[in-house]
């Protein structure tokens, strides 16, 4: 390998470094216009009249969509893909404006006008008379019987409030399973202890508010230009809900986003199909950028909410059974409501430990509150949080190391628990013994504490998936290209959300075919210029792309090679020969590829390949120790350092891995100890922006060390796991961790703020 | 066929009827730069000195790039193709900018900055002193030996000023062609008459200007958007000039252009070279608008210049020998120079008649003026004049009517003269019946005249050619591509240069696959989002993309029905099952193709296929018949009714058919008698903008019928042939048949302008 395995710069730094990267906002066209947003001011209610009159009546505007005059298709904004096991189509139940609004910024209308002023004005004189109704606000309220009904046409017949079903996954060893199984298995358990978690709704904060150009023409064509992280499945849901042919929708990045950490998946908060159905309306393209305060008032969070674990194990540590539930906030419209809460238990309750009776159910509820849809981890982070905190409890219980009893807990390759897969290679116990070693856990863990600041260290372990097959439709197809003078380029639609996958992508496919890094190309980020790929999301992009690139550049050097061989080249036989940094070697003289494409080019043959591929899946597993200092008098949690342990299979571009794990980190730092959405009845959440919402400064950022562990995966090419999400799963619990061992309370609800911390240490008598 | 042969309406009539499409001038990118060229002042000179320090103190210039400090790499702007036999590769003979420039107009700096305004000031504060050197015009001018030499270093060495080579082409279907052999042909002919024919240099007056944004970025990627009429090849040429990988090079269309012509095969004047280096310079995006006055003064012409033909013939009329000259000026530089002599010789010359014997050499001579290069007709139109001059003088030697004449001389199905291949389909005869009839021949033709305003008809034929194989390296590749609700995209890097050849070629997807048109898209005109394709010229658009779009609709209608055949749909054997207008029909029930690619993608599997393929070439034939009058005090002509009569094999879509037959006879009409550009020594071409450049007006288009004929080409696909350029053809020499049935002269030099008619009468003696 020439490429794989060094930090090579990455292709989009000197755009983004420099400005010169076009985003979304900076696109215009002939004769655009600007949109805005009517918001629901209510978390419930009916619109009894709206009155546009005004609105269309002032010089400017081109274009007023609402409710009751545009299509009431329902659909799932970010959802194309069925989960398994079929036919389980997803939960559709939004539509594009509402006369029932379920949330405070749930969409009513939208204006188009000639410029952003006026079509703010002609917002502001729409006129909507409501009648507000009763709304519920938490997932434990709202399952109850007398709560209002949030969706009472989408909403589960049997169980108020529940969006789809409750996922209920039982797995079971020695037994097939049943009413008693988990019964059985506590019965064989010594000693069984739990775990509850509260967690926060917290929000994304990718660096670029939702965006979206959308140009509908008369021809019936739907180009579109956005910020979306899954340019093809955005292209599906818009083509499902206007009811157009999936050809006639183009959906590009411009081609750069800032970020998306799952908040874009299918549609950015809702900006490309408000802009789609005004520029229907005004047959002119029509731009649609969020504010700030628009992206954290309607566009998905994290899902929020509490979590249940029981664990039961032998006395020599040995896990036998664990039964968690989770009740999470699904806000006012499902989106990836069912898939995140099976994620939480596949892969968040379930997916570290060789644990023989494992039940899990999954309640997504909804409430009259935002949408709560896919946030890096997806799921993962909330099942860990209550898993890890059952697994410290264990080692209280035990009164064993937590490092010990973990290590001796942890999959082995042949294990599946709720996986319907191997695992494949597992660097579990290699990621613990570095964290620890990284963050001194022998010298310092468990050491008597005294005084105001105390520190204290703590652990956790997790893993996440490197894509999202079996249990959902995940695949890619793409073209490879050799240009007439050899060079390779790659087309694929993935889109480019900052991680640096085009960069990564490129490093495998030029290891994969044998050509110069310097001279190919990545094409990516556009539904209509490569065929399907479903996105960057599920730490997908870098492992699956690469396993159908694999496919296309076996397919392709195959042929360059036979082409070589023959017509008057090398005249040999092709099995001879091998392509090598951009020359075929083995023949009579070495062949630069050069040469050969250009001779091919003559004789009017190009060297092409179309391929597509349902990936493996492999298990990225992970470990992170924490060290904090816990303030006494103030209820101050500064996360000192995270010594984060990652198996990534095998590094591709080290310091892109590294970047996925220190961002990762820091996300979890926030998520841990400061990040926070918090709803006002009747107002909505507080924090609309960025001087409300507490995301980690420079002052919170921990001194993070990624340690990046090679297990060298089967299922992956050159051994490759995925690495985009796992990075921000265990901090929480390793954080929660170390401050139990610096405080000696185990807090149950994040973030640790100082309040809750001061409420916590006094309720416990540490203070 | 449900599509072809449909007046489906095109796919992009809206947005250029509205406005909303968006073209090169609409392009903005983020911190994007204008820029402006310094021109030569001088028709050939010697750069003593340039200062560039004021323009690059200046506030708001970015880059200044001259001959001093930009690659001197020599490229050809044009062509990328070798023409056949190889090796030939095109000749390069010109760089980016010159310290000695050729022509007035030719590039001696440029200058990025950030207003328009700002770089025009910045122009004209560069300092340039020039020492004029001697200059020649004229391409006779041009050969004599004391002229001065336009290409010491590219030129022909052992023929002054000639570029590359002098085109010999000799063919005699009867003895083995030597030094005689044209001897022995004419020896045969009962009667021998001879024509010369002088033609003016015209524009192409496409309705955009050159246009091009440059982007160049620090991680080696230049995407260039311009009004290219071939963006793969554009791309090979810019990559070429500029040392870069071609995969690092994407050019597209934006996507639409102003119409083309011919001028921008290749780099559109020199705007995408010329923004391209000031953007490597500057790091930023570069955009580049040619005013009018630039288009005209810098960018290729069709080629003027001087022919000269003798025909011999039985005196029952049937040809026996042909021997034509052409001398074209092609200006500073060769572009197609040689490539356009060819075709002028093999399709002008030897293309409408069965001639045992068959002679025909052209030189495309340099001169110090701007260069001539590819205009619609390639050289044809040229030929085809003073061929059909010879074969209206024959007629009158023998005393025939000059149709008679014709249909007994047109080639049969298997002749071929210079071409490489047989004719094929032949509807020249049909062609000049239906022509005849209506423009009432019979009738009209050879009547007496008298007073002032006189009457005639006439009529020329001619054929051109489907493509550019096997000539010059001619290929297409696509990639076919059905989306997960089953309808179809087709990914062709072709442009839409005006013709609606993307609506047509998706008539005909559409049929081959057996798919809806409703529901199909073209992505077209970027070197990145589809495989090589060589773009539009050579009337090949159409015909030469249908033939790539046949073998892989056929591969994926294989696919298709084989998936269909088997997993669990219609169990049976793939043979027996069609696709007909997006249902999989013959199976146990009519399965729709928006089923089964749904369920197929539930399976990870999509329905792709990418082919490539070198067309076969046919033949489009055709004659048009004019009827003029001539005002006899004024001299002035006015054509009243083209009858135009084209075999295009298999009409696809019969309202683009009519309009590619309009403009080119309306492009006829201006060559025959208003468009001349008028050179002026020290000063050059005088018309540099339409206020002096007389195209035709609305007072000057004439009656015109299209008449099209449908010979069913076996090697086109549903019959067809081209039709893009055969239309401009014959109207000139129909227009010159016409005046001498009017006047009784027949005229030698183009366009009948009063004077010129007027002296030639009097020279005649007719006034």
């Amino acid at each position: 390998m020439k490429y794989v395995g060094k930090s090579i710069p990455r292709n989009d730094g000197f755009d983004k470094a420099t400005g010169l990267g076009q985003f979304t906002v900076d696109v215009t066209m002939p004769h655009m216009l600007y949109a805005k947003v009517l918001r629901s001011p209510y978390a419930h209610a009916r619109v009894v009249k709206i009155d546009t009159s005004a609105a269309e009546a002032l010089p400017g505007v081109e274009a007023v969509c609402t409710f009751e005059n545009t299509t009431d298709k329902p659909f799932n904004t970010s959802a194309t893909m069925v989960t398994t096991p079929r036919p389980a189509e997803p939960v559709r139940d939004q539509t594009v404006f509402t006369g029932e609004p379920k949330y405070i910024g749930d969409e009513i209308a939208a204006v188009a006008a000639q410029t952003e002023a006026i079509a703010e004005q002609a917002v502001k004189l729409i006129k909507v008379e409501y009648e507000e109704l009763p709304a519920v606000y938490d997932p434990l309220e709202a399952l109850k019987p007398e709560a209002p009904e949030v969706q009472p046409v989408f909403g589960n017949k049997e169980h108020k409030n529940v969006c789809g079903e409750i996922v209920r996954i039982p797995f079971c060893a020695e037994e097939e399973f049943g009413p008693e199984t988990m019964e059985h298995g506590f019965a064989k358990a010594d000693v069984i202890v739990e775990a509850d978690i509260k967690l926060p709704r917290v929000k994304q904060c990718q660096m670029e508010v939702h965006a979206a150009v959308a140009s509908y023409k008369a021809n019936g064509t739907l180009e579109i230009i956005s910020t979306t992280q899954t340019p093809t499945p955005t292209k599906m849901i818009v083509a499902y809900a206007l009811d157009l042919p999936e050809s006639k929708v183009r959906v590009r990045n411009p081609p750069y986003l800032g970020g998306g950490f799952g908040v874009r998946i299918g549609i950015s908060g809702k900006a490309e199909i408000l802009a789609a159905v005004l520029s229907m309306k005004a047959l002119r393209p029509v731009k649609l950028v969020y504010t700030r305060e628009e992206d954290f008032l309607a566009s998905d969070t994290r899902h929020g909410g509490y979590l249940h674990a029981r664990l039961g194990a032998k006395k020599d540590g040995t896990f036998v059974a664990l039964d968690t539930t989770a009740w999470l906030n699904t806000g006012a419209y499902c989106t990836f409501g069912v898939e995140l809460l099976a994620v939480c238990g596949v892969c968040g309750t379930a997916g570290t430990y060789r644990i023989p009776y494992l039940n899990y159910a999954g309640y997504p509820v909804y409430t009259h509150q935002q949408t709560a849809g896919a946030f890096r981890g997806f799921g993962t982070p909330q099942g860990t949080a209550v898993v890890e905190a059952c697994v410290d409890k264990m080692a209280q219980a035990l009164n064993m190391d937590p490092i010990q009893l973990r290590k001796m807990n942890t999959m082995g390759p042949d294990d599946k628990n709720f996986f319907p897969f191997t695992v494949g290679s597992v660097g579990t116990n290699e990621c613990l013994d570095k964290a620890a070693a990284e963050i001194g856990w022998a010298e310092k863990r468990g050491q008597p504490k005294t005084g105001n600041k105390r520190r204290g260290v703590g652990i956790a372990c997790n893993t996440h998936v490197s894509n999202a097959a079996p249990f959902c439709v995940d695949y890619n197809a793409v073209n490879l290209t050799i240009e007439q003078d050899g060079t390779l380029r790659v087309n694929s639609a993935i889109p480019e959300i900052g991680p640096g996958s085009t960069t990564a992508l490129l490093q495998v496919a030029c290891d994969l075919l044998g050509v110069p890094f310097e001279t190919a190309t990545m094409i990516f980020g556009d539904s209509s210029a490569a065929p399907f790929d479903i996105g960057s999301h599920a730490t997908r992009t870098l492992y699956s792309v690469s396993q159908v690139l694999k496919d296309a550049a076996e397919e392709l050097k195959a042929d360059i090679l036979s082409y070589a061989a023959g017509h008057d080249f090398l005249d040999t036989d092709p099995a001879k020969l091998s392509l090598e940094d951009g020359i075929v070697q083995g023949g009579s003289r070495p062949l630069p590829l050069k040469e050969l494409a250009y001779e091919a080019h003559l004789r009017g043959k190009q060297f092409l390949s179309t391929k597509c591929k349902v990936p493996e899946n492999s298990l990225p597993f992970a470990a992170q120790a924490a060290e904090v200092e816990v303030d006494m008098e103030l209820g101050l949690v500064k996360v000192l350092k995270i010594a984060a342990a990652h198996d990534v299979g095998h590094v591709v571009n080290p310091r892109l891995c590294e970047g996925q794990v220190e961002g990762g980190v820091l996300q979890g730092v926030g998520w841990a100890v400061r990040e926070e959405m918090t709803y006002v009845e009747g107002e909505g959440f507080y924090n609309e922006g960025f001087h409300k919402y507490m995301l980690p400064t420079a002052d919170d950022r921990p001194e993070i060390v990624s340690i990046l562990v090679e297990s060298e995966d089967p299922k992956g090419i050159f051994g490759m796991k995925g690495i985009g999400e796992v990075g921000c799963i265990p901090t929480l619990p390793a954080i929660f961790s170390a401050v139990e061992d610096a405080t000696g309370v185990r807090f149950q609800e994040a973030p640790l703020t100082p309040d809750r911390v001061l409420a916590g240490l006094k309720a416990a008598g540490k203070i």
